[in-house]
């Protein structure tokens, strides 16, 4: 009898197992019986764009993080599809960073030609799932949202993409309940012009306060304060940008920070990650992790050790993305298709707490860079994905950081060099800062 | 054995559910063994507010509607408990339109005398209900968010008391995905300030819209336009308002209206209702009903036809709030305890279908607050909780409705006289467009 898989999600990562398994079927393989259940009504996960927030025109929590004007924050050659480079699908080398519907115009023009979509049901979010241990097979309870029908599935094998940069982390800081004005976290920012001429606050010291202070300070902000519990970010911020220690609190519009200092404001965003969320997990089947490079409990950061079953795809903290969750994905369908045989449980978690011990040593983003760059080279030497060349796209994100410490405000001006085609990204029409119009045809227009 | 029951939600539906059973239990009767899941860190339901919108700090959906300076819009003499008055609660008679702080003081104060907090498990929302028939149980899958822990218990009967204006109907216009502002959901609503000096567009004719619209504007809003798609609100908007019909697209900032006309706009709120979701529920379990004062299916509005050991409290749209959930939840402990002994299944359809044709016969305000009127009646005259003076209240009711008409921003001024004390409540110390501290202390204050 074939076996049956069930993916959750049709982000970048279900869509790499899609993928992965019609790669296989391609060069003549028998693969299993494929569904795909996506809650969203079209595929691409965080890069299906939409203005809404909080919950959906359905019920259910809107996924998306992404918000207007959202420009890729690495170079597109670090993140290029081994099997798929940007050349084949745009006719030619297009600019390093491209806004968000040029990678969405990208991701789903891979997977669009064959017939991927028929393995997806849209709209269709999977409430539970539990193991039985004597048939060995999973129950996955799902609600078809269009017929309003809560059905269930049985399954041999489940691989879990539902991503982790959805569920927002929200801290609350005393004073918030009686703040005169918005306060919310960057899982719900969409418009810069919300805050043009506002003095903002953003808590955390990570990409998104970064990319959305700097967004919204592009957009007409008046002022961009980062309060941080850590290190700050360590860029060279212009005129208009301020940094300051933790929040303490706030009373009235006045902000009042650890330091003693204060800050009067008018929007507060607090960008302080997201949580891995899996509410239709029981216990013995889910992860429990913060985001980090190696989470535990994943033998090569994909197969549940506990139930070697269970797969999980992308989620681990990302400086690899798109091919990253190729390769994992192409690992997880061989194990799925008995091409892989995985060692012992023991001797899976010694090698995860190898690899752990590894990602605890890397402190600067440039080992941690390597760390990851490894971790993926170790992926691709197991399954049949198109090798490339790994130490090129290495040094590219060691370039990339450089360049952001070199100027944070332009960085997104240089061009990189594709690691598939050796040919250097074209320089864009026009400098980012001034590239109001994030549309795929204004970016495209040569 | 003794019967078990479990409750969904400790918002005043649920409350009163455990009030009922407590009734008995002081009166002397053997009550069932009961577990009332909620799935916030506090009861109060829609009452606990806070500055959270869209996911908590847990990452569920954020329950709550309601918004600071959000006052009762309906006289408390209409929603009075008829076994805790007001008086009885404030150890005197209070003006006629608390805020929301004093509500939740109230209706707080009613339950936390005993010991009612021990039925309660919170931050555990219910994930998941089913129905074994050979059994004649429900198993109840639940999560313990602190303990992060999955797990199920098995009940007699279920009382669904999860509210329905929690999760919003969000309709989409052409031009949503650019609007440079904020577009949200009356759900997402928090505080007016953030609207400041802005030109507001307000989607939807009924509560939230007239409240949301006449506090902007109290707080400062530039102008307020209110956009229905039926017939609009018959009120005497000061100046600042404007009335449209239904949007028809957004371009930039400029609304364009179904009769040709448009308006330049900051933000956009869409007042446009909530939906009954019951994401946890099989489709053989789930109720189905838009927004109305008689959903079929359940007997007496509160008992599931298709499976009588279910129940649902709150369901209706609401003219009667507080005091008809307390009718319902001794109706339902009736049923549970055997005391109320249910007709054939044909019978209970008939008498709904009979309910329903008087509903459908109801066309101004003033037929459904007597068609309400009488529900509540029926209900009470069935049970032991305490009688009181509806038509009163039904006139009570009537001179609300007219009140508004004759000044929709001054009608929270009135004062009604309380059908449990015959007492006419005092005026307030500050008329409500000037009242701009809504706190417990600012309204109790003489
Ligand atoms: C603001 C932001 C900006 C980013 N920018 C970049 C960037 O510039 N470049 C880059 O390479 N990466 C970026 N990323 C990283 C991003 O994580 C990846 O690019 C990618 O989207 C991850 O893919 P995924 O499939 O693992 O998860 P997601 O994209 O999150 O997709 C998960 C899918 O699972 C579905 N799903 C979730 N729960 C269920 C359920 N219960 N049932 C059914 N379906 C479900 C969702 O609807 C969604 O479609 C960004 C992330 C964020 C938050
Ligand atoms: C903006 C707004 C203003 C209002 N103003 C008034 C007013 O002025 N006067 C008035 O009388 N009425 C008002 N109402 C009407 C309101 O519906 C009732 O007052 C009352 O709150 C309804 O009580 P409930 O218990 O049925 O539902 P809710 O108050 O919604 O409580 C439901 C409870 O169930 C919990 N829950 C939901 N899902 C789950 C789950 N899966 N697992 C566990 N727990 C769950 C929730 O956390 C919540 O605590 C207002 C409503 C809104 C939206
Ligand atoms: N394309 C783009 O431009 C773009 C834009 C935004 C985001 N992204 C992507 O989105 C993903 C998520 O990035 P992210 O920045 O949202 O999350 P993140 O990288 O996980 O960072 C979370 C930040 O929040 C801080 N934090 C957490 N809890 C806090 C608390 N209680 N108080 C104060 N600070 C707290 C953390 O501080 P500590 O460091 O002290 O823990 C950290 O600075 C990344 O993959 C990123 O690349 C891309
Ligand atoms: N205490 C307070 O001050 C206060 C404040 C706000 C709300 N509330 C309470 O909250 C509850 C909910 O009130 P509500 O006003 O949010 O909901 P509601 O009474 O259900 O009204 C929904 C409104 O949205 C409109 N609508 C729905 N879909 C639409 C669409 N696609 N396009 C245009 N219009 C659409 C409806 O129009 P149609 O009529 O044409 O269907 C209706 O006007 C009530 O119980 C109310 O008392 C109280």
């Amino acid at each position: 009898m074939t076996k049956r898989v069930g993916i959750i999600g049709a982000g970048p990562s279900g869509l790499a197992a899609l993928r992965a398994f019609e790669s296989a079927r391609k060069k003549g393989a028998e693969i299993p019986e494929i569904v795909c259940f996506e809650k969203q009504a079209d595929w691409g996960g965080l890069w299906n764009y939409t203005w809404r927030t909080g919950l959906d025109e359905c019920g259910e929590p809107v996924h998306g993080s992404m918000y207007r004007f959202l420009w890729s924050n690495g170079p597109k050659e670090c993140l290029e599809f081994a099997d798929y480079s940007f050349e084949e699908h745009f006719g030619r080398e297009i600019p390093s960073y491209p806004p968000r519907a040029v990678l969405y115009d990208y991701i789903t023009g891979r997977i669009s030609k064959g017939n991927l979509r028929d393995y997806i049901r849209f709209r269709t979010p999977v409430r539970g799932v539990t193991w039985d241990g004597r048939t060995a097979k999973f129950t996955v309870t799902v609600e078809d949202l269009e017929k309003k029908h809560v059905y269930t599935e049985v399954f041999d094998d489940v691989i879990v993409a539902s991503g982790h940069f959805s569920v927002p982390n929200v801290p609350s800081f005393p004073g918030f309940n009686n703040f005169p004005g918005r306060v919310l976290h960057a899982h719900d920012f969409r418009d810069a012009n919300e805050f043009k001429d506002k003095d903002l606050l953003m808590i955390g010291s990570s990409y998104s306060a970064e990319d959305i202070g700097t967004q919204c300070f592009k957009y007409g902000a008046r002022s961009v304060t980062f309060s941080c519990r850590g290190k700050p970010m360590g860029y060279d911020w212009p005129e208009g940008f301020h940094k300051r220690p933790l929040l303490e609190r706030v009373e009235g519009n006045t902000a009042y920070f650890i330091d003693g200092s204060t800050k009067n404001v008018d929007a507060i965003i607090l960008c302080t990650g997201y949580r891995h969320h899996f509410p239709f997990l029981p216990d013995s089947l889910r992860l429990e992790t913060n985001n980090r490079l190696y989470p535990l409990d994943l033998y090569k950061g994909v197969c549940w050790i506990k139930n070697p079953h269970l797969f999980y795809l992308g989620m681990q903290d990302q400086y690899y993305t798109f091919n990253m969750f190729d390769a994992q994905a192409w690992f997880a369908r061989d194990v799925i298709m008995d091409r892989i045989h995985l060692p012992p449980a023991a001797d899976m978690t010694a090698d995860t707490l190898e690899w752990r011990a590894r990602e605890e040593e890397a402190s600067t983003p440039y080992e941690e860079i390597d760390f990851q760059t490894d971790y993926v080279r170790d992926l691709i030497s197991l399954t049949d994905y198109p090798p490339f060349d790994l130490d090129h796209v290495a040094q590219s994100f060691k370039d990339w950081k450089h360049d952001k410490v070199e100027n944070i405000m332009t960085y997104r001006d240089k061009s990189y060099v594709s690691a598939l085609t050796g040919k250097l990204a074209p320089a864009h029409h026009t400098p980012w800062m001034e590239a109001m119009d994030d549309s795929l045809e204004a970016f495209l227009k040569q």
